[in-house]
Parts: C-alpha cells; structure tokens; sequence
C-alpha cells in the first residue's frame, strides 16, 4: 500500500516511537554523552530542510560550568519576571514547575540562526523572512528525535533574555538564537508531557484541530473515521479541549 | 552504552534513515493517499513539542482543485516577484528550477499556528513570543519524518504571499500560516536535495558548523575527531563550504 520507498515495519515503527515517546527533558543524570553520540545528534540536526537550501544554523556546545551558570542565573531572573504573568493557584503551580536542567545536564546546545547565511537574499525567503528560522527549528526536531531514539532527554529552555544569552554567547549579528537545549542521559521518559500530568493543560484532541479546505472547514466522513480510528489505535489521546479550544463549528 | 530507554538497532536506524532520506518533494503521483496514512501523519505533526503544552497548530487539509488553483496562482506570481532578485547565471537556474507541486499533489495541507491558544499569557512566551511558530515547525518536521518512512513525499511552499494565503484560507486573526505543504506518493525520493543537485548551493561541512562555549570557540579535539567520524560512516558529506560559510578561526 505505501509503495518501494516506504521503510520496514520495524523501522516505521522507530520513528513513530520517537515521535510518541519524545520529551521535554528537565531531570538529567550526571553521566556524560559520548562524544560520538553528541555527533550522530548534530549530524541529524544538520540533515534538516532548509529553505534555499541555505543550512543557516550553528551549534555551540556548552560545556563549561562557568557558561552554564551564567545561563542559569539568566533563566531564574527570566522566570521571576514570567511568574508575575500569573495569579493564585496558577502562579504557585509556575513556581512549582522544574522548567530545565541546565546545570545538571552534563551538555548545554545553542542552536543559532544565521539568516544571511549565504547573502542578503535567498530562494524562498522573499515572502517568507522567518523561513531561515523556521529551517532551525525543524533541524533541532531532528536532534530531539534522535536522540530520543538513542536514549538521550533534551529540554528546550525558552524562559531566556535573548539580548543576555546573545551577550554571553557571543553571538555577533545578525546570529540569532532559536532554541537552547539541555542534554543528558535522563532517570526516565514520563509517560506523559509533565505539563499534562500537573494539570498545567490538557492534551488537545487532535480531531478539533483538523479542518478541511478553509478554517472551520467541516471534515469529511472518511478523515473523521480515521482520525478517531488511530487515536485508539494509539491509545494516547485521553486529554479533553477546554474552553480555549476553538472548537468546530 | 545507551541504557535502557534507548530503541532497538533497527528502531534506531528507522529514525537515522528518515532523517538522512527525507526530501522536499516537488513531483508526486496522482495516486490518492489513504486516510489512515493522512490521519498517521496528523498524529505525528500533534505530538510535537510545544511551548507551554500549548500545541498551538491546526490543519488544514486542502483536496479541491479549485483551492489548489488559487493557491497556485498564489505561488506563480511570488515566483515572478522572487525572481526579480536574482541575476544573470543565478536567475535563469531559478527561473528553472520547479518548485513545487501544488496542483499535482493529491494534499495539500496548511499548518497553522494560533499564539493565543490557551488565552494571552502561556508558560515559556514571555520572553520569546516566536516560541509558539517554533513548536509549530518542531511539528511539521514530525509529519515530514513520518511521511518518510510511509514512503510518502512531503514539500514546503514557502514563496507564497502570506495575506493572500490568509484570505483564500479564511483564516481569522491571529491564526497564522506557518507551513503550507505539499503531499502524496512520488516516483522517488532522490537521493541528494535538488537544490544541492543542480549546483544551487553546496552541503555545508558540519565540522564547520560547530562552536564550543561561545561563537568561534575551538571544538574539542574529541568533538572534532567524533563528527569528522560520522561524516565518513555516513557518507553522505560530499559539499564544500564557500566563501559564505563562516570557517573557524
């Protein structure tokens, strides 16, 4: 049915295992990444798309105790002023959350953006300026999917000034900084999404989110069926929309 | 070496293949994709990473060919502005070169992201409100990898102008386009990206893409020897950097 190109069941499994079974990694244990796994992980990052073609990211790896600290004190600064988004039993959940490991993870990654990376103007970028980032963020999907599959957490920490880690990084312009990720062999991957598991927001239902032709466009039969068919196939789907969940009409 | 929550070899080689073999494709078949496959898919671009658990995406599955060719003409007209960028040598091998497969393509599907899906604040916006585009990308590559290993062609329309693509989608603010794709089974997946092909732009060396501690720091010698390591095991780091590619210092 899927054709000569499709891969074995085993290795089509893989990667949807990858895919269900990927986190967001904030506990990490001390031992260190071989440097040959730490390889494999970048060489997936940089086999990601990029528009034009122009592979505009960079890899820091950070490994110094010194860097490490300094990011650290930036996240907590970052996560003081975050808190004060929110109020009462919202706010004490916040400031109960681990949101990174970025000490304990025996290696921290910058993955940057160069959005000139070959010149002013790129194909693809014309319409589209943000596509150099976007390139990145897909490339960075690659890594956490790898590594998932070799055993390794990654975190993505977002509660960062970027001016400061751009100070501390060095980073001249217009090198910009997509995601900051921290690294390491982890005690376990949860079950599920820790933010689902506090209660911070449930799991979406993926049929809610699905429309045909235009926004709100109603489903067909056969997708309505069949998304409903692999949610229980899968057996993950047990969250509920709330009130924010724009719903179909 | 990898512990207990890593994936079995062959699980593990599904993961590295789907990376290394993904395309964007621009040729597809005319055949139908199943509904099953579509809604694999659909799962596997909802279980990206997101900021705040906020998974900020819908999709948008688009069949008629009157979308398709709206959107098309969406795309011809781009092309023609984009190609004004471009001189000489480097103009005509754009003006060559196809694209996309809009029409062909028995799916089209529209990624969208809502920043404010769980109301104006969320977990991890602060200070980086482009981190909900980001968790929307993260799931795209999902798809994308997925579709790999069901043999199934995926290509990225960046050269659209967004507006426009906002108008015939009918997508209300703040819904944003981020990804809109092209997908369906192809006569193949080639082996090197088009663009690298037909001499648009080389395949960055990694080596030269990795920084320690800081912008330019030195890789360690064990980095260095470990991903020049990986480039021969894979074989597939024929590029050379050119003169827009930062070499170390």
């Amino acid at each position: 049915m899927f054709g000569g190109s499709a891969f074995s069941p085993e290795q089509r499994a893989g990667v949807y295992e990858a895919i269900r079974k990927r986190r967001d990694a904030r506990v990490f244990l001390p031992d260190p990444l071989p440097e040959e796994g730490l390889a494999r992980l970048l060489h997936a990052a940089h086999h990601g798309p990029s528009v034009g073609y122009m592979q505009p990211w960079n890899f820091i790896v950070i490994r110094s105790a010194e860097v490490k600290t300094q990011i650290k004190a930036l996240f907590l600064r970052a996560r003081q002023v975050e808190a004060g988004d929110f109020t009462g039993e919202r706010h004490n959940l916040y400031t109960s959350l681990k949101l990174e490991g970025i000490v304990e993870a025996p290696i921290n990654l910058c993955v940057t953006c160069d959005p000139t990376r070959f010149g002013p103007v790129g194909l693809g970028h014309h319409f589209a300026p943000e596509a150099p980032f976007y390139s990145t963020c897909c490339a960075v999907q690659n890594l956490w999917l790898a590594a998932r599959a070799e055993g390794i957490g990654v975190g993505w920490v977002s509660i960062l000034e970027r001016e400061e880690l751009q100070r501390i990084l060095q980073l001249p312009s217009p090198i910009t900084p997509v995601a900051y990720l921290c690294l390491g062999y982890v005690p376990e991957f949860v079950q599920r999404p820790v933010l689902e598991e506090v209660g911070w927001a449930p799991r979406l239902p993926l049929a809610a989110l699905v429309y045909e032709e235009r926004w709100e466009g109603e489903q067909t039969e056969a997708l309505r069926h069949a998304l409903q068919h692999e949610v229980q196939t899968c057996g993950c789907q047990k969250g509920r929309a709330n009130d924010a969940t724009r719903e179909k009409s």
